[in-house]
């Protein structure tokens, strides 16, 4: 996971979302690192309503901080 | 979903806020893509307060960020 | 519910509060639109300590926003 | 309760973070209104380590708009 | 706790660390002022990964109320 | 643990993740410096998808912070 993430900066508010759902997903990467044991909990929070929010609510944090790298897409037409 | 954010300006505070309901719905859809599990999980939730707070919750974090690009509106009559 | 929110900019901080518990209340109701099923959830929730502080907390957030619009009041004597 | 909130203005980070504390507890109070409920759910949430780590959260966001409000006391000395 | 706060400038981002565990805890004490109490509670949330999670969140929070008061610590070598 | 964090500059935004995920841990180590007991909770919330989540929303927080602190390496090419 050398430099998997080289900049903030995105030409789009759209593709500066999807960067935020990848920065939610890469902490639970980070600290549970067994790609079994993690596909097996995605089973249980995709089906769970409080963890489906649970998930918008970090992504929330990080499209904050990624507007905030691109000032808010404001100069994009 | 091609760029189905195109820009985070809106041209009155309402606006922005039903902007940031639609940023809350679409991690849940990113998260769950199967839509007739998504309703399923719809009917738990809303007769749930709980959730239905934490809802609210990530309304206002996305809230904060679409009123900060928009200048807070502070230009709006 | 058409412009519902005209402006961020209150006179005092104590508006500026009031108008934080109400942008908390409106995604509730966004989310459930039903007005009966919100006041049965509503005795629920205000019965329950935890409740009630999450509540506090998405005022909390909206209130930081309403402030940031206000320049933090700094002007007003 | 009118204007009970002239100012976010304090001299000092101490009286910074009591209001802040008040600012958490305003808001359970105008959604539970009824002080005699409010005491006894007092008596739950204080004896309950989440719920006093979940008070301290909601301070920490107030917190951070009084201090922002405040330009972070840095002309205190 | 007489002005326990004078100033939220740190000389190190370490030691502006330290003080964000310290206003997270106070915010605790405040709100459950008897000692022997929050001594019992302590042995539960400590002992609690949900609970020690939550406490880090809202360190995280202070922290970035004292990192913006000191600016970022960007002038310290 | 003497200035275990002289500076919040990280080189690239990468490495800045890799700083919140350590500053998110070491609010947990502060609050219960037993390594054995840290290592059994580890166990715990590893496996459980809401832990994970909320070890996540911790990370956001700080790489929010970091973030800032870093001018969102907008210079980085």
């Amino acid at each position: 996971m050398d430099n998997w993430l080289p900049s903030l900066i995105t030409p789009t508010p759209s593709e500066g979302y999807d960067l935020a759902v990848k920065l939610a997903r890469i902490a639970v990467k980070k600290t549970q690192p067994d790609a079994a044991i993690r596909d097996k909990l995605r089973k249980d929070y995709e089906a769970d309503a409080d963890a489906l929010i649970a998930v918008s609510h970090v992504v929330a944090i990080h499209f904050a901080t990624i507007a905030a790298a691109n000032d808010h897409w404001r100069a994009v037409k």
